[in-house]
């Protein structure tokens, strides 16, 4: 079967290669692969930003769809035929995350999925809501789930809330999604104009464009009144000196990245506003199957900014390395 | 000035009166009044269900919105020419609630508010949305803060959960109204297929006719799929007994009401399902606060089934007595 | 192996039989079991008050402790020679209990553990604390776990709360522990003032004997101040409305048995003191571990009635259903 | 009526001064102080890097305790000769702290409590436990119930888990005792081996000699198995970098001070363990009764390291910017 390795650090050194198809062990499945997404994780990995003891080859991403093509002895969760994603965390079913689930994260330290064929723990896998294509069912794992954890379950939003997104990526527009569904008013910032146009068309009430704003914290606390309710912190220089700018006293920032680092911020706004800066990552798989509920409920569409094909991963990097996709950027099988 | 006053228990000793009019006190406003809103407890109160030692006369009606007339000593929060409606309790501001702060419910122990002018603590007033009309916004202080505190304070509802409303009188239609803006999927019961239709474009996916259905829990629990998140329980015969059918384990039973008692329900489904069985009082001045942004964000408009004037408390207890109201019944000044 | 049947309802239908040695299958363990304890469910059980769809021959008891002898494909969590105890439900390992979890409790649907070996899921055990004897340990599955989830998990018990607990079994007396080590004030009820004594001796502030105090709710309340703030409700007639009348405005009732039922109760003040009335049923193997870490801090010490050997298990049902045990009765393997 | 007063920052410009004796006003209580505590902050209040923007002359210090001497029109909740402390923030009652909330602090913006005589808002005052002198009660209202709120409100501490507190001044040994109270095992830092012994004695399990460790984090990390489930972090060169190594996955720092800045910290590891920061600005007055309660209950007492006279103000705040003391320092009006 056709896989594509790392064999090692830089977008140079992926390639396409071929592996024996795996076999489903005791308690684990066997998915046929058909659609993927990328992370800003998954360039960092590639780069070597993320973790520097990565044993090559390797195969990356931590997103992917697929059919279950095969289930091993004991499995009965669930069958072959079923569509299902990977979660992130092959050991966070449920409960509060721990230094042992956190390390069975899929493409960071065990390889991911990016793979014609992968063997997952059979609890480790989800069926997705049905209304979805492969690519935007692929888009769920990391992105949606962190959006869901910071703002639902951890967060707690509420109708009449402020919440202010950053930019345009992948977590930044399911956080904008899933504050509109729980009746939350959304401010979102981007660096184009164009961009904000977007996301008003998705449903945020205003947007500010950073560039000509550079204390968008003061204006976004301005346009909510007396500050924001949730910060969804994507990182970026400076970003979260602006965001203890903008939240109110009493609320919560969720770290979710730092892409480019978040500067150096002055602490002490954390203790007089009495503000929670939560650390957030990713999800379990129990959260994952609620965030699928409400996604089907409402049937949700994910945006997918382009689609490229399974040898294409570099020039799937590439483009998110240019930085001007709007939403996620996915792979497709054939 | 006028007031209505109760001077012996049951419909037949509601009169008009006069009084003189009143002034504020230090830290009080004195409102003039515009429009009222009936509760259930009111015809408890005046029938004697509620409050056996009343003292006669007694001004009946906990919820009313009127304008501020004149603010005592001391007071800044509010001024004159503001909007208002009483919180249901004047001495719960903020916190959880206490036996102190449950003692100061308007009309059922101190006087209410169905008077021409009324003097509340300026702590205990709130402004009301702008986009609301007085009957409208008269219907916030109990019933709406009653379903706002049952959901989103104590239930935490969120996007994909499903809620069960009982019937179509107040709090059964802000709790849908609520769940909706929240995300949630909504299945409500009535008597009448005409009234579920009216439920449903409020936004109910499903409908569920209690009268055809006597185990209507059943039904909401097979309509949910594994049991309901949420039932808002506003009592009546046999209710709770469905109610804890319907629900799924792990799920939660807001009390809310008595109305003509619960029916004698076998705890051992509490204990089986592990439901949380919450009782609900009201609510705080920062629950109501907060429930407002959103009545306001969303432009939300309460469902009044008929206004009644000033003098016609009586015909008004007697419409609400006859049960086939569809939302809440309201009083205006003129 | 030697195994205790259960061959049709009825004390007189438990026998010690021999059934072949188990084998652990994959993702399993085989235990080598060594004590046992009894709760109130299996007395019900093997009345037919619990289940009556049960399949004779059926093997009783969920509590039970013992050591891995074998494991069986793909287990790495435990190994052979680990003193450990099964879980309750062998499906609960984390987050929130689901009705497909409720199902999977020892003793009551699926087959229990008084038997000499037993095979149970590898995620479904847990080791025990140390300085624990045999007996000691086997009363944490059950007991000690629900007063944890009661007070702890779902309680947030807190230094300075009162918490009120019914009698002398073992989940009362787990929950007076309990409540001691985080600091709170415990009021206790029994029939007998020599009870009494004891659990004073144990940490209890106060002990009301309900037999002289009829209205042992009204007394709690009195001795609390403005009422309790949790009450751990075992079950008994009319003891439902007793702590009712004793919890505070806002406080806590967790409903964890119903024994010979909780009466009828007036629902009522469940909405006026906006009480949370909170079904516990048992808890989860995370849950289980958190409280393992606090017992072994402590050094706590279960309070251990009386122990019998494995072939005795109906004369100690017959000791438990006569009421007059003072904690946990166990067995012990020899 | 004798009073201190800052007539430009720095500790030359405290001087005691003669004012009239105030009235209290409506809604408003007299005091008679009788004792004070020092805060870190009000060294900073005095040395002008707390609030640039104070007025002078300005009686500076939070916390207090006096004597009603006289209560003013409206007045109930309390009444002449009883004890009460003033509460750090006026007008932060009970629910969410607010930005309005949050400029109320005593000492900081309005003038503080360092006179001979104070009035206060009669609902800006409660009672103190009887067991504990006037000295000590002074000592509750900012560093006590910030300890309090970090671990007990917002921490939801719980038996069985590890806290990591960082010397020996007044929050941190609260934070200390307020840790044991709950069942907590609690980990100390210091750069002295004798004060070591000494929280050790208050019952601290484990002690780090800062300066004999510079990795304490990793220290503390190792001697807790899995990370310190709660952290309450005071701030102090390079401080939070380590305490995110001390913490689990999983885990809680409370940010309650920044003394001499927290060091510039790498966010990465907030996200990478999804830890919870959690800004703390002392608390609210239900959250001190709450406090008082357990204080009571337990017969608690604070740790005072030193008592000066009412015009030592200046020696007492000398004495605090030496950073040898262990626990409260506080003044005492004759």
């Amino acid at each position: 079967m056709k896989v594509v390795e790392l064999r090692g650090f830089g977008l140079e050194n992926l390639a396409v290669a071929e592996r024996p198809a795996p076999k489903p062990g005791i308690g684990q499945v066997l998915l046929k692969m058909r659609a993927w997404s990328l992370n800003y994780r998954d360039l960092m990995v590639v780069k070597g930003q993320y973790n520097p003891k990565l044993k090559f080859p390797f195969v990356p991403l931590s997103d992917g769809v697929g059919e279950v093509a095969e289930v091993g002895a004991g499995v009965t969760r669930v069958k072959p035929g079923q569509r299902v994603a990977g979660t992130f965390m092959q050991g966070w079913i449920a409960g509060d995350l721990t230094e042992a689930k956190a390390k069975t994260g899929l493409g960071g330290g065990p390889e991911g999925v990016l793979a014609e064929q992968v063997v997952l723990d059979a609890d480790g896998v989800t069926t997705v809501p049905e209304h979805l294509t492969d690519e935007e069912a692929a888009t769920l794992p990391c992105a949606a789930l962190t959006a869901w954890n910071a703002l639902v379950t951890h967060g707690n939003v509420t109708a009449g809330d402020t919440v202010l997104v950053q930019g345009t990526g992948g977590v930044s527009l399911f956080a904008l999604q899933f504050a509109r569904l729980h009746g939350a008013k959304v401010i979102a910032t981007s660096s184009s104009d164009q961009k904000l146009e977007r996301v008003k068309s998705l449903g945020a009430a205003e947007g500010i464009n950073y560039k000509q704003e550079p204390e968008w914290g003061e204006k976004a606390r301005t346009l909510s009144g007396l500050g924001v309710d949730h910060v969804v912190e994507v990182g970026g220089a400076g970003t979260l000196a602006q965001s203890l700018r903008g939240v109110r006293v009493g609320g919560t920032i969720s770290l979710i990245g730092v892409l480019s680092g978040v500067g150096q911020a002055n602490p002490l706004p954390i203790l007089m506003k009495q503000v929670r800066l939560q650390g957030i990552f990713v999800g379990s798989r129990e959260m994952f199957e609620a965030m699928n509920r409400a996604v089907a409920l409402h049937r949700l569409r994910p945006v997918v900014d382009r689609v490229f094909g399974f040898s294409e991963i570099r020039p799937a990097l590439e483009h998110m390395q240019q930085g001007a996709h709007f939403g996620k950027i996915c792979l497709r099988w054939t």
